[in-house]
């Protein structure tokens, strides 16, 4: 038995409760190299009484790990533990303080211990998430409108962005196209910043309270609120809280009154006076020639301006959560005040953080419900778009970072395969729309949210900003309509079936650039098959047999455990 | 390579600020598995920069695991890094996305990050944590200093006690020890309750804001912190915020007025109206038969309440910390909010949390500043005391323990080898002093702060609860004044030698028997050897040489690296 790769700790995500009364454990161990393993169990406070058993389950399985779980159901909301791992002619004891060859004596002081089912830390992502599909807007590139609101400067819709360029896309473009979004079939809109900023991409606020006049007007922000609520489409805000612009407010007064301005220590001046030209002598966010002044979150005065604007927005138009602008730079103090504000406004609010890399350290449970899912797309991109992984690979990558959460967090992370900071996932696959296909049918039939970036399901094609930040495209002409419907089918196929959206996962398959894998809910299973390679192939799965294909992009013949699958091709068998 | 055993990740433990420039890094790998390992890291923001390479050093080595740290000086607070890790013909890269052959591209989308440096979530312990000893008084065993105050079924100094047996010791006793406490040279007191309550141990309080006239009054208390701290001796108080006692005035209320008291949803009542026999209808702490109310501190009021008493007695007699009874099973999110209360009246306070298993969830920085370390008692228990457990094993134990937590985590600690809720050491020794001062030796001179229950210094015994909690031996005759004398020595040794208090560990030797390790610090080091067995041993050690023992416990002889130990005997090498 490979020891050093066993592993448990009582935190999360190897323990934490679903509820009041249910402990969810998980043990990892090296892949395939135990055979069975067992939980002993025991309220804390029962001295003398006897041990429940139960058998844990394998659940994930990649390259380096095998992963083990199962929920406890607690008379009380505590409870000790340690297991017992066998294979063949090997058993030992894991605890706490280590391994042992004998089983641990009932008064043994290293056992681990789950001490209590707290009811403030059991985390719950809103119950929306699971059945939501979400769909990004950057509003100036999405539809214009309402063209009396039009920046001076506007551009003809349709030509190529420069980083400065204004397109007149706004607000009542979106609710124009409430219809467009309807029919696709998604239920969440996440819109890039729309508050007042002279930027085409308004990360750089000026005025966290207003609207952007060239958007719209608050009015306006509630009408399509009101609008997407009764066509039961969620709408997301952007917080950009890092920094805010050079114009905003609090930073013109430091400009203005120096070391006397009462915002003063809302920024990390550097050197009075305070000096923009060459470089700032303020911190400024990420690279210093952008200029944005760095907000003291650690400043109470700036946590409560920002509480304030997270909770106006919520009350005063109805929002459904926050994406939060580079949330991995701001402290984990504020984003628990964060959470706290924001579910108190409104207990469903989703909140996403914007963190590119493993974002666990804010998924907890105490600070963010979801991510936009980087690595995710990372994965996708590799495996789907390049090729430059192979199946094996993308599995233990997949499984791995399903595993860094609690389920609960990864069926509300958002799953994307492109953003207004990446580009497009068409253009990764240089144009080959199949690819991108298989990697469609892999980010609707996974575990997490789906998430469209606006164009994507037209065959919008662009490299890295501003070009990933086309208008998109309305002309049905130079739509790609088979791709626009391949995307319709597989939202359809979410919303018929639950297994996709509330189901277990678990890989069947992993070798070949074949990957295959089973959604199972309330004895219901899909098993979703993708050939990612130009070559045919014959594979064995168990549990096949009279699972017919709901998806029809290629066709599959099954005969008793073997598949013949097509090259490039996907299959959903229910 | 076992690669299932390689391990890090961007947070805490792995990842940490030490302030505002620099970030600790660890690595774990399989024990004696690699030969090098190398941390390359660039500026998050610095896109097309060049990689900085630095050695990572072995620092931990145990029977599964070798820990290699570094301390990274950053220039700007954000990083990127991947690691190289190799052994004789293998190496191999590793990433957060898993390993690689080859080095990944600049623009590689896996890299680590630790993507800011927020003040705000830097964890500072007190710095008098690192010079601390702290002494465990319970106040009714430990003496007597005005009779006038007794409990009327007070018993006589030295009886057997039971549960409920009363002595009359009290604050004044304690200031009349400042003295004796002074001389042994303990630098702060650990209290046990001392509020107003009916029973002799106060863990179920009836006012938080009354100190028990059994004991004294809110002006004794401040009499004995303001001569404590005129001898430099820091007081730590106990707040038992898990629950409360049966007389406390809001369950009280709750009890005469049932669900129309304005304190009903301070408890969780199960059953209206409220009965308390056979068996109480509401939650209470652990065995039911307590019957001491759980409070509901997810309940807004009941903060308030607690964080008010925790502000209250730092204000108003100027208390240095509390530690937190039954600390595992009230929600993070109310220690969080406590850590803000406390620091925020007085920066330096420390807080040391009840968690007798691994407390790791407790002490990412975001709670606690240390706890009664339990594990280290365990282990300590069962190397030195029972010997059961051989050498290896505890190095084991105790690496692993120690790798579990931040460095300053780890210089805070409360070490103890008992207190009033365990059978004494020396009764777990079986009497035999021997083996307890070969602990001592252990405990004072590892990392982080010894701790002593009162008595054990002049060697009371003792079994579980009320038997460890007797009354304190002043009759001279009566004490160990050899053990006495070795503490006093032990203490000296530590405060005369920086390596001991804010020195590096790393073990050197642990076999039969026997466990060695060096404390560096600024170039100076100290080397221990415990031979924890009844054999005498000659053991290999780099770095003895010219070194003298300072310990005079017995006789060493050095030729050379060979050292030749006697029996059950230890040694502080300088």
């Amino acid at each position: 038995m490979i020891r050093q790769a066993i592993y448990h700790k009582s935190d999360v995500p190897f323990a934490y409760p679903l509820n009041k009364d249910e402990l969810h454990i998980v043990l990892r161990t090296a892949s395939t190299d135990i055979k069975r393993c067992y939980i002993f169990y025991r309220d804390r406070y029962d001295w003398m009484g006897k041990f429940k058993v139960k058998e844990m389950f394998l659940t994930q399985s990649n390259d380096l790990f095998d992963y083990y779980e199962t929920t406890l159901k607690l008379n009380k909301k505590f409870v000790y533990f340690f297991y017992l791992i066998s294979k063949m002619n090997e058993k030992v004891f894991y605890t706490e303080s280590g391994f042992y060859e004998e089983r641990p004596e009932k008064s043994f002081h290293g056992f681990f211990q789950f001490p209590y089912i707290c009811d403030m830390d059991v985390f719950f992502a809103p119950k929306w998430t699971s059945d939501c599909i979400v769909y990004q807007i950057f509003p100036d590139r999405f539809n214009n409108g309402d063209k009396s609101n039009d920046p001076e400067n506007v551009r003809p819709w349709g030509e190529r962005p420069e980083p400065t360029t204004f397109f007149g896309g706004d607000i009542q473009g979106i609710i124009d196209k409430i219809g467009y979004l309807k029919e696709l079939g998604i239920n969440a809109i996440y819109m890039t910043p729309i508050f007042l900023s002279p930027s085409t991409h308004k990360y750089n606020t000026t005025d966290y309270y207003k609207i952007d006049p060239h958007f719209g007007d608050t009015q306006k922000a509630k009408e399509l609120i009101d609008k997407c609520h009764k066509n039961e489409i969620r709408v997301i805000f952007d917080a950009v809280f890092n920094h805010c612009g050079y114009d905003f407010f609090a930073f013109q007064d430091v400009i203005k009154n120096g070391k006397d301005s009462k915002y003063w220590d809302w920024f990390n001046v550097y050197e009075w006076p305070i000096k923009t030209i060459p470089l700032p002598s303020y911190e400024a966010f990420a690279d210093h020639e952008w200029r944005m002044p760095k907000l003291m979150t650690k400043n109470p005065d700036v946590q409560e301006y920002l509480l304030n604007v997270a909770e106006y927005w919520i009350k005063e138009v109805g929002i459904d959560g926050w994406r939060l602008d580079v949330a991995n730079e701001i402290d984990h103090h504020f984003w628990r005040r964060f959470r706290e504000t924001v579910k108190k406004a409104k207990h469903d609010a989703i909140i996403v953080g914007e963190v590119m890399h493993d974002a666990s350290p804010w998924l907890y449970g105490d600070q963010f419900d979801s991510v936009m899912n980087y690595p995710f797309k990372n994965a996708l991109v590799d495996f789907f778009a390049k090729r430059s992984i192979d199946a094996k690979q993308f599995n233990t990558i997949m499984t791995e970072q399903l595993m860094r959460h609690m389920d609960g967090v990864n069926r509300a992370m958002l799953n994307l395969i492109g953003s207004h900071d990446t580009e497009r996932f068409l253009t990764m696959c240089n144009g080959m729309v199949v690819r991108m296909k298989l990697a469609l049918v892999f980010q609707f039939t996974y575990i997490g949210v789906p998430y469209i970036y606006y164009g994507d399901e037209v065959g919008m094609v662009g490299g890295y900003d501003p070009d990933c930040r086309r208008c998109m495209i309305w002309n049905e002409e130079k739509q790609n309509l088979k791709l626009f419907n391949f995307y319709k089918r597989l939202i359809s196929l979410r919303k018929e079936n639950e297994e996709l959206r509330y189901g277990t996962y678990k890989t069947l398959y992993a070798r070949d650039g074949i990957i295959s894998f089973k959604r199972e809910y309330k004895g219901k299973s899909i098993i979703v098959i993708i050939n990612n390679s130009s070559k045919e192939h014959s594979i064995l799965l168990n549990g096949v047999q009279g699972k017919i294909d709901i998806l029809g992009m290629g066709k599959i013949k099954i005969k008793g455990k073997i598949i013949s699958l097509e090259p490039n091709c996907a299959y959903i068998l229910k």
